[in-house]
């Protein structure tokens, strides 16, 4: 029997690593187009598409997959697709109804919740889960216990369409392109107070926040909420969905590798040795404490990111060289993209962050300073205090489940000519070097210190600063000498 | 056994009855003062003081008090008043610690703690307790449990303050008017990130919150939290001290009363006969519900109110002629000051209110339209949809144990004259007098129509109306003409 798993274990990571590092069949077809500053537009395909783009050939969506890792919120992990042989019908049933049209973030929202990144959420909130999401970052289910829900993930409407809902029951979602998505069932439709929802899921309602410009202000004064049904899976077709493993999906791998233990690094930036270090020695960490195989699922977002930030697409190929150079093990690592967008809410968000990786089937969560953080839109501060993130997140109820494992800060040190943990006995050492300051570096096609990120993963970053650069110079206006 | 418990039921409504509403003793050194607008200053008295202007002669603070009322929040009602014997020991102990000086407001929040009616809080709170109120509305205790804190209740100190304070752990609070007041213990200096702390509370940081304006905006940059002793009973000095009852002593009201349920009425405003109407409903169903003695908390907020609110002397004046003149029956209500400053925080604050009254021993709760909610304060719309208030409260975590009682809307009844539930089916026989109409009228020296409320309760707003106009006409510059 124990011959039978270890066996088992070492094929399917085996089948992992062969497939997605080292053959490398993955990154074949990886970075085929040659924008990297948008993100691709989102389309959705066929079932059958989606699935046979997938890393490993096991079905979804109609099996329960049985474990032992930890329990999803709400005990089963919420599966929203619709079964391939009530398609048709419900198709037929959805032409008929009110359309709602998704934007692009409605749709990243869409897939997040039909995959139960959310669970136990299976829709878009009505009003009741709006308001225990925006007053206390936590849901009440109906046996007493509480799950973790730190962000509203709701659907505006505008007069318009609410007028043509009128007093239907059930609307229709449609994609930006117009395709039929889903179904919204059992609607109720209420206000979007959009001053309350930002000062309350941001502490500011400060002008410049990403996700307000971006979503919010255009928005409709209306939010409908309902059980939701998705038609077939999200995909993008843009060369990354193999990337887009469900809950489900991830889950399954973790049990063929034998997973005891299940490390989640959250993170929207280009990984370097730092990032590394402490992810390594966050696995000997586990190993120390008797866990015998903890996986590292090394998470990028992959939803709306703000404009300055690294395309997902240049990260995912950054992030694949950083495997190849061997800075982080593929045989205990799982790389996989998160769909969901960024709210840049810090506190709030970190939350989200960490909730949707328990019903991905994570137990650990690695958390560092001022998580989903960034400057304040109009003063020259953090927007956060950079110590609340790890702080609420270590107090946030539903979560009482999730291990928190705080960031050690790791800085370039000097002497030894490598990232390390800092120490601040001799602190003149170490040298911080700040994303802003990595940028910089990477634009003005300086080197940074060795040791910093593998030769590989630096690469990509210079390659795609040049060609922002090189499109920046083609749409600057010819300025005529006055 | 049942003999003896009449005869106590009996002996204590009429003791009460006959001190407060019948002999009308306790209205005879009520509103001795001529100045109605504005709040007679703080003043601290010695705990004998306090304790011989109180309507019955049960000693505080010493023993426990057995009850079959609902628990207090935590297990145990907190109470933070020194014992006698070590009085003077503590002060000689606080005069040589670092001294921080509370504003009146400061004082009000140390008056609430130290009774009990944010129990189990034991002091201002520390950074997690504050981190735990703005994020989540509640704290979780040592043994798992939540309970419901929905505002953060801390005290700012400045710069100058913070480096005064230095090293030591301990501080000595002193009052508005430099006396010793209390100490704070083991306590801990954070950051006073007043956006969020506003953003969070409020859901707007729009110019023009009340509180914001009174406390927060030139409050210090800092928040000290620790455990809190009290060397002195809080009283005021203003003829409303005898109605300042600490959850303790309701309790042992509620006991005396031999109260089987007790439902908490919350209020700022003068009470019409609608209120009335709701009140007395209330306690109907309760008999139909089978309690055998519901009693009502007739509950009015006695801490900072905004200016244009009609001020606590005269609002207790008004009560007391609501009492007398039989709206209400003194034999089943229990009229005391909640001393809790008002934030005007909607959904946020209406949880605060509720939770201080199970403090206090009620079960039941009623709650209206739009609870602590005002006008936005630069918008042309309220600042809180009117039905998030009790739907937030009706889910709020920790406070599961509260019964909450939905306001039914009461209208003036043109065919019937009087105060009556509304009737859709017959909406045009309805009235609807808004408190800004309220004041129209008692400003103008015009009489709402017969059965909006009792003559008497009227007569003490159209005095109080007046009184203010004669000293804003006092006020006015004299203009000469031009």
């Amino acid at each position: 029997m124990s011959f039978t798993i270890k066996l088992q274990l070492t094929t399917a990571t085996h089948a992992y690593c062969n497939a997605t590092f080292k053959k490398n069949s993955y990154f074949s077809n990886f970075q085929s187009k040659p924008i990297y500053h948008s993100n691709p537009l989102i389309q959705v395909l066929s079932f059958q598409e989606k699935m046979s783009s997938l890393p490993f050939s096991s079905p979804k969506g109609n099996g329960t997959i049985k474990s032992s890792l930890i329990d999803p919120d709400g005990g089963s992990l919420v599966d929203l697709v619709v079964p391939e042989s009530q398609r048709a019908a419900k198709i037929s049933e959805a032409e008929s109804m009110p359309k709602v049209k998704l934007t692009k973030i409605d749709l990243e929202w869409v897939h997040v919740i039909s995959e139960g990144w959310a669970s136990p959420l299976r829709g878009f909130m009505r009003e009741n889960e709006y308001l225990q999401s925006l007053h206390f970052n936590c849901l009440r289910l109906k046996d007493g216990s509480v799950v973790n829900m730190s962000l509203p993930i709701v659907l505006a409407i505008d007069d318009e369409t609410k007028e043509k809902i009128g007093g239907s029951t059930d609307v229709a979602l449609t994609g930006p392109n117009d395709a039929l998505v889903g179904i919204l069932r059992r609607i109720e439709i209420y206000k979007h107070h959009k001053e309350e929802r930002i000062a309350r899921t941001w502490g500011t309602i400060a002008p410049g926040l990403p996700y307000v410009e971006e979503v919010i202000t255009s928005a409709g004064n209306w939010l409908v909420g309902g059980d939701l049904e998705v038609l077939e899976p999200i995909i993008y077709n843009d060369g990354l969905d193999r990337y887009r493993l469900s809950p489900q999906q991830l889950r399954k791998e973790f049990d063929h590798r034998q997973a005891d233990a299940v490390f989640a690094f959250q993170l929207r930036n280009p990984v370097h040795n730092g990032h590394a270090l402490l992810m390594n020695d966050t696995r000997r960490r586990l190993l120390a404490m008797g866990y015998k195989n903890p996986i590292l699922l090394l998470h990028p977002l992959g939803g709306f990111t703000k404009a300055d930030d690294v395309p997902l697409d240049v990260r995912m190929e950054q992030h694949s060289k950083v495997l190849e150079d061997g800075v982080l093990d593929p045989a205990t690592t799982v790389v996989a993209i998160f769909p969901s967008p960024m709210h840049y809410a810090g506190p709030t968000e970190v939350q989200w962050h960490a909730k949707a990786r328990i019903n991905a089937g994570a137990n650990f969560y690695i958390v560092g300073r001022d998580p989903a953080g960034m400057g304040h839109p109009t003063e020259k501060r953090d927007l956060y205090d950079p110590d609340h993130g790890k702080k609420v997140l270590s107090m946030a109820p539903g979560l009482e489940k999730l291990n928190i494992l705080p960031f050690r800060v790791a800085a370039y040190d000097t002497v030894e000519r490598r990232m390390a943990f800092f120490d601040p006995s001799r602190a003149k050492d170490f040298l911080f070097i700040s994303g802003t300051k990595m940028r910089a570096y990477a634009r003005n096609g300086e080197n940074p210190p060795d040791g910093f990120m593998c030769p590989g993963g630096w690469e990509v970053l210079v390659k795609y600063y040049k060609s922002l650069q090189a499109q920046e110079a083609d749409e600057k206006p010819t300025v005529l000498s006055a």
